[in-house]
């Protein structure tokens, strides 16, 4: 018998959404292996000749199976750009059912109250992120530490580049001048967008403790400079995002000295959220804060003031400056009210601005189109090495995960996706990946072969190793016998496939290719080719059997054989 | 074995949400029958001792049963506002298991970014609809047939009142100043909130063809009696709802007729839907409209100038005659965009102003905060009939169909829901009801018994019948003679009932009592007392067995049966 219970839909978030102005996407989820095949019956909700309704049945595609559900989905683009639709749903047993809003049918119901319904299609509430982030390779700065490009605005207390234990509190007097030094390297490398961890006045290295929002770190540059940077990438095809820290601010931010000062008298008293006067640090703050971090006192953004005053910021880098990007940290902890009056205002003046949000878990909440344009895809990342490295999950438990992931937002958000390997917040990834180089090679291809932005940190193509912070935040190292060039031409590689290649573009469909083998087999289908790519996630060799015909775009394949680690991937035009 | 694919929770929507400025409420959902108890695992994302999340255990109760799966709920305060969490689930075979974002484990797992995530809770993201509308018994009027208060305004082609056939295109002189005569009836019967269909400029006798939203119709009257009529209504503790219809003008609207002169060359043609010109209504209009209706032009809400039009309409009916809600007509079929900004725009003249959109459907993409603080509860009124008149459903279905609405929604929505059971798109409750006055009584116990805010359609109350329009929209009967006087009794018995006793209200909580005979029992559960209903769904006379002690509130038992349609309702006080 089917299970019926195990059928679900409701009109909201992954299951029913405008792909574009005339397209609505709609998914199925059933019981893994209990669904033949599932139509969708729809109509407008006003069409009826005498008292019945019109309606069209089109066939759904299974687009996904995990262990324990299949995802079955389809594209309409209903006239009017509203309707009432409903599944037919045939068992693997035969049954037939009809599952609506309303219920479980046998036969098609006639009272159109009972179908579920997209009551009209209005183009601006659609998920709607910047078409050029799809084509986009990122590279993650860490300004203090990626080059040094002038020696006037270091840190009397930097250490010379590279040398000695990096602490929390190092400094190596990484600028902005720097940055425009390393573009050749970075245009080299097939770059096209930067996106530069905080650059605004602060105290840290890091720069996450914000004095002053309106001004560059002075031992980063100025605002001559900065100009200068965002120009010259424009002019060399890259775009540019700096990382907005709205969830607080730093100890020394004006407002926040001013509290401190004048305590419960302050104009700024309700710029933050203070229990009690006088504020003390210990042995808790009495006020707010990032985590437990005394120094980083968490905003209020529901006060109007301070909204405005952030709104303010948000707007001015990018008019004055012409930056093409916000990622915005901590973004999770900031209210949804803020985020949609921020997207309201930051699209008013650069309608293609990409705003993505540091959200480590299910970011529904923040993807319905009223917010961001993407998150940064940590449950990526973490897949691959559970599956890779630590082999928490086998190839099953893989598909499962990434199957999921796939349909756990709309098409249209996953294309958009930021999808990182590692970041300042994390271990680098050689080091992640067990300081086996063949595994990152696996991971980086499989980044750059999946749907969504990929990003690679500062560094980590070069080889360089390091734990969490601080030491993932090493100086960049520039002499080229230190750096691994073989790694370094490889991601070279996968971005110009990336770049050239259809399939291996955020738009080409993925899918796993269920197969016998301990391979992972997956495909992207573009509309003249399939690729495929065949992945052997073990460290033992394993034959490379039914390798499809085409032509080989990367290969550690010797003979029939694929080595521990290695790949193949193969283009087949239709 | 427990049936894990069949445990669910997601940190969204009615799963896990803001009830108050400082309480979540966390709900899984899993198997019917499968699961013996489960507990929330939660603690703040940051709060280690070394390396050790330190979380806390809460139970979960049960809080609904279907037939198929079963609810699962708890309240708890974080105190940093804050919270990472899982479930611990104990199967009813004894197994145990830890349900997580990142999937289930044996073990409470180590790695905090397994667990779910409610990064912050901000007051301002709450659903939040204003206190009063819990407490305020409605009821609607169709103005045009309430009462006739002034002859002067009597259109020329009137009828004479309640004389003659009902056609879509009659006109009987109903007004404003009708209305206020008619208050100390509606006062009688307890009535605290006015709901009116379009009271605005309009051709036809319903008003949703709007001529002129800044008017009054002028056969209902001018702004002096309506400012009278809404500063009585406030005196006497009465609140006044308006309906905005939004989604289309009239055809005589004076943008469109500017359109139809001026075709291309009008400033207003990006105010509609114009797919070509010249216009043309036949054989379909070539502009979109409301359904397929050439009268009624779809407006172009995501038009700046459209919407700031319709929100200067929105503010003005506010600031100068202070009402207390908008009833939104097809709000579902306008942008969210739209009714995001409405209700910052509204709330911020009047923060407690109710906004109510007509939708018939699945709402929960208006009902998450940021948009409506209602909808026309119209699934809680089906489930009725279905179970009551044409039996389509059993006590079982019945049941499962109310937990289910009583679970598809925060529990601060269910609580502000507008329960109506008839109204001007349907036809009367008596008619509905297959004229079975036993049966309507006890869907007005129900309605006045559950979570929301309940509604009577002018009329209703003192048993006038009719089908669909035309027929539902009579002339009121205000000759004492000719009204079922009883019933009216009978209702404002219930409406003190309501005021009265908190086992009536919306904040008492309501659950099914599970029982062996045909009668349907549920209670309510207020903090001083335990309110049992007793309801005989079928036409045979039941006996009325384990009767709760207490007092009775209000029964048609006779010694120990209760016949066929009847109640009783005890309260046992604890």
């Amino acid at each position: 018998m089917m299970q019926k219970e195990m059928i679900f839909h409701r009109p909201i978030n992954e299951y029913a959404y405008g792909y574009d102005r005339d397209t609505l996407h709609i998914m199925l989820q059933v019981k893994h292996d209990d669904v033949e095949a599932v139509e969708l019956i729809f109509g407008d909700p006003y069409n009826f000749t005498e008292k019945t309704w019109n309606y069209e049945v089109k066939p759904m595609m299974k687009t996904g199976e995990t262990t324990t559900v299949d995802y079955f989905k389809v594209a309409v683009e209903p006239p009017n750009h509203r309707m009432r639709y409903g599944f037919r749903v045939t068992g693997v047993n035969g049954e037939v059912i009809f599952y609506l809003e309303r219920g479980i049918f046998t036969e098609p119901s006639t009272e159109i109250g009972d179908y579920f319904c997209v009551p009209y299609l209005h183009a601006v509430d659609n998920f709607n992120a910047p078409d050029w982030v799809k084509d986009t390779v990122w590279y993650q700065i860490f300004p203090e530490r990626f080059r040094n490009g002038d020696d006037t605005i270091t840190p009397a207390q930097a250490k010379d580049w590279g040398e000695g234990v990096i602490t929390p509190r190092s400094f190596y007097g990484g600028d902005l001048q720097g940055v425009l030094d390393g573009l050749d390297y970075l245009v080299d490398l097939g770059i096209t967008g930067l996106y530069f961890t905080p650059i605004f006045k602060a105290k840290s290295n890091h720069k996450y403790d914000t004095t002053d929002y309106f001004e560059i770190d002075p031992h980063f540059g100025d605002k001559e400079t900065f100009k200068k940077l965002v120009d010259t990438c424009h002019a060399r095809g890259i775009r540019v995002m700096l990382d907005a820290v709205f969830n607080h601010s730093g100890y020394e931010f004006a407002p926040f000295q001013d509290v401190l000062t004048h305590q419960q008298d302050s104009k700024y008293k309700d710029w933050f959220h203070i229990h009690a006067f006088p504020i003390v640090e210990t042995p808790r703050p009495n006020y707010e804060t990032f985590g437990f971090v005394s120094r980083m006192p968490k905003l209020n953004t529901t006060n109007k003031e301070v909204e405005d005053y952030l709104l303010r910021v948000s707007r001015y880098w990018i008019e004055a400056f012409d930056i093409d990007g916000w990622r915005l940290d901590v973004a999770n902890e900031v209210d949804h009210r803020f985020w949609r009056r921020f997207r309201e205002e930051v699209k008013a003046v650069k309608p293609d601005v990409y705003i993505l949000g540091e959200i480590w878990h299910d970011s529904m909440k923040w993807l319905q189109g009223d917010q961001f344009d993407a998150v940064m895809n940590y449950p990526l990342v973490d897949s691959l090495l559970d599956f890779l490295v630590t082999q928490e999950i086998d190839k099953r438990g893989f598909i499962d995960r990434l199957t999921q992931l796939l349909h756990m937002y709309p098409q249209n958000v996953t294309e958009h996706l930021f999808n990182m390997l590692a970041s300042h917040d994390t271990a680098r990834l050689i080091t992640q990946a067990g300081d086996n180089r063949a595994i990152a090679k696996l991971m980086y291809l499989f980044q750059f072969s999946y749907p969504g932005s990929p990003c690679i940190y500062y560094g980590d193509e070069i080889g360089m190793v390091g734990g969490e912070e601080p030491a993932s935040r090493a100086c960049m190292v520039w002499e080229e016998e230190e750096q691994d060039t073989a790694l370094r031409n490889y991601l070279k590689t996968l971005i110009q496939l990336r770049k050239t290649e259809a399939g291996f573009s955020s738009q080409s469909n993925f899918s796993f290719v269920e197969n016998d083998s301990a391979l992972l087999i997956y495909q992207k289908d573009a509309s003249h080719a399939i690729y495929t790519f065949m992945i052997n996630p073990t460290a033992q060799s394993l034959p490379l059997e039914d390798t499809p015909a085409g032509e080989t775009l990367l290969s550690t394949a010797s003979g029939d054989a694929l080595a521990g680690f290695g790949y193949h991937v193969v283009k087949t035009t239709k």
